[in-house]
């Protein structure tokens, strides 16, 4: 299966200083040697070593590119197989050559993702780590990029897998209990099981309670800035965007419109909605029925109303403060700076104090609060705890919430005296969609491996 | 000057598999030790090896990334300066924080195209072959990445430093003379001087030669498709974007408007005004009043006229025929594969034969004549010589003209009998001119606005 070598752009596309062709596969230093020549053969070079040299077309002759080649060896390489990496000048057409040469020597375009894969295949990393490698790769936040990281490390697969071992134990527990009936009081064994079900439970649960902090943090809260015009809709974003800045322009070529909609503020990253509208026009009350506004409100996790403190309510605005303070929602009274004129009591009346900034966006005033406020509505302000491991992919949220039900089901099982063989089964359903989360393979064999892997009768 | 460290992104920005971060400068395989942590020490291993590891934060412990290192030691690296490569996850968040990490060790950003303003400084490149690495990334087509790679080799350079040598040897010859007159007759110097001369300016003027041709294959031919609603034209843009194809999508991640404007036929880039407005609407003629259109054909240097040939000349078309039949124009005769109705002898007096071309763009047929025609307006089919050095760069063209005037001002003079010591002038002057070229003897604002041009991370 995986005995053909493979290849492909490995770096973002567009013009850079260097990109990289990544070449993998037992067959991958034979080929590569064929379209390289510098003083040596890669064939005989040792690994790790990175070596000077030209792309030349075998039967033509003709030079292609100036590269640097590195040859990684089986099994220390990211796919674990034998990896040529060819280091050639970041541009479309220079890789574009370099690559069809490549696959002329009978390599094949690697499908997405398809090195990790065979990372995974290959027994490198687990099917968790391989699904983080993307969403490091995609993190748009330094949170995202730290709970990314720790999966990639493996610490959610260490987690499930002791919980597996837990069940794995508990349904040899019973398999005794089946075959030799006598062995054990029937009660014993479902007071057992009850037991054992309750501990994997709430580690469970407690797993899927870092969901939803795991997915925020992972895709962003989604936000929809709104309020009257000119109270200051547009400085805020731009304010924010500024806070942003560091991650924008300290990339270069990084286009403002790759991560325009996410902004960071306190770590916490921010989708926002409609900011080309925002940009626009300061219109936005104006079009409030219009279906689009509507929608804005409707999708969004949070909801920043912006009125200006400095002057006194609006009608549209008390009709906004109703409409949204019963959501996610934060009131913030911009132009700080300025005497207040505005009706506070009626806001304070409506929105819970910490729902409540002041800010004055001019004055690049209050963003710290803004964020403390945001941090408190949705992570209860627990989010410094940076060595959580966070559930945050809709795969493993699927699968824990059918563990639990299974266990739940096997546990309520035992509390009826359902007679245990029947138990066997929720249990063993649990057991397989943890062990999908993992990527084990489940089924078939499951019987043989439980008792491959603990010596019953002990 | 250079004794600083320096470092940025190396990779185009975005997501990708893999990202570089480029550390240049005596400290940086010192700097590197201090956050990359793995079985060993960079300073102690071998030049051109990878390491496998991770960027850990020298005072909190935490772990940042998981990546690959690999050092190469000056002088065997493209700056010629000890090089640290870190080779981590290709995300936005994951360069980011590396890159910080690096600048936090009192390393700098590198300045756009800093990297290979080292090469040069170094010695390891001259100017010509350091302008060249941009044209190499920036490369639109097969011929300008041919282009620009040989002069990447220092083909340019070599010819004009042949060219340099020569003058040196007349500006000897000419020294002695003016120290010792009595040494030679000076009527015999003036002759010496005009044919020197001649050989000079014959040489330069075959790399000028070159220069348009040179400039078409790096920039793209700026070509205007017109003509009536409904003959063809979208269809035919759309026919030469499917030749395309093969560098569009066999690239992933590569959208359409990063080289939406370019498409390759025959190998020739032609770069297509307003492809946007072709695609929208079919109505060019109608708006041919308007001053963009107006403009499309003035700014053009191909005009592709498609014309229906299955249905008579209208009135607009015989319009059009007399505006572009002086201009580099092609009459593209469309929809050859149903039966012509068209007046082709009145197209035939009025566009020589080889600059019309019958075609079925809904039949896909015609397309290579189409490539034929354009190529031999431009190049009267010379373009197979891929051996040919190129001159493409708008300042050598400049420098070239202006060494020419100087040795036609020396010849002349040489003629007239002018002391030979002002003569020495204008030897000198096209000798400083050529080395400008090649980077000898220039100004460090010029070498800054150059490199300027760079991308970062080059």
């Amino acid at each position: 299966m995986l005995t053909d070598t493979i290849a492909a752009i490995a770096t973002p596309a567009g013009e850079g200083g260097i990109a990289v062709i990544r070449v993998s596969g037992p067959d991958s230093v034979e080929l590569s040697d064929r379209i390289f020549s510098f003083k040596g053969k890669l064939q005989d070079v040792p690994t790790h070593t990175v070596h000077y040299g030209h792309i030349v077309h075998p039967s033509t002759g003709e030079r292609i590119e100036e590269v640097l080649v590195t040859v990684m060896r089986a099994p220390r390489s990211f796919t674990m197989e034998d990896v040529v990496e060819i280091n050639c000048h970041g541009g479309i057409i220079s890789v574009k050559k370099v690559l069809d040469l490549v696959l002329e020597q009978g390599v094949r375009l690697a499908e997405p993702g398809e090195f990790t894969k065979r990372a995974y295949l290959n027994g490198r990393i687990d099917l968790t780590q391989a699904e983080a490698v993307i969403d490091l790769i995609r993190a748009k936040s330094d949170r995202a990029f730290k709970i990314a990281l720790k999966q990639v490390e493996g610490t959610l697969s260490k987690q499930v897998k002791v919980l597996r071992h837990g069940l794995v134990e508990l349904m040899a527990h019973i398999e005794v209990n089946i075959d030799y009936p006598e062995h054990d009081v029937e009660e014993l064994t479902s007071n057992y099981i009850q037991d054992k079900c309750s501990e994997s439970i709430a580690e469970v649960e407690r797993l899927l309670r870092t969901a939803e902090q795991g997915k925020i943090l992972r895709e962003g809260i989604v936000t929809a800035i709104v309020g009257r015009p000119n109270v200051g809709k547009s400085s805020l974003l731009n304010a924010l965007a500024q806070e942003n800045k560091a991650i924008v322009t300290d990339i270069p070529g990084t286009t403002r419109d790759v991560i325009e909609e996410y902004v960071n503020l306190n770590g916490i990253p921010l989708k926002l909605l409609d900011t080309a509208g925002l940009r626009e026009t300061e219109d936005v009350v104006e079009r409030i029925g219009v279906e689009r506004s509507r929608n804005a409100l409707t999708d969004a996790d949070l909801i920043l109303l912006v009125l200006n403190r400095s002057e006194p309510l609006h009608e549209e605005e008390y009709r906004l403060i109703e409409e949204v303070r019963d959501k996610q929602s934060i009131a913030v009274l911009n132009k700080s700076d300025l005497p207040p004129t505005a009706d506070l009591s009626y806001i304070k009346e409506r929105f819970p104090e910490d729902r409540i900034v002041m800010m004055s966006v001019k004055e690049n005033e209050g963003l710290d609060r803004l964020g403390k406020a945001i941090g408190e509505l949705f992570f209860g302000g627990q989010l410094e705890s940076n060595d959580m491991t966070y559930v945050s992919n809709v795969r493993h949220i699927h699968l824990l919430k059918q563990a639990l039900r299974s266990l739940e089901e096997g546990r309520s099982a035992a509390e009826q005296r359902i007679p245990i063989d029947m138990i066997q089964i929720d249990i063993r359903s649990a057991w397989e969609s943890l062990g999908e989360l993992v990527g084990d393979s489940v089924g078939e064999s499951l019987i043989d491996q439980i008792f491959s892997q603990f010596c019953l009768g002990k």
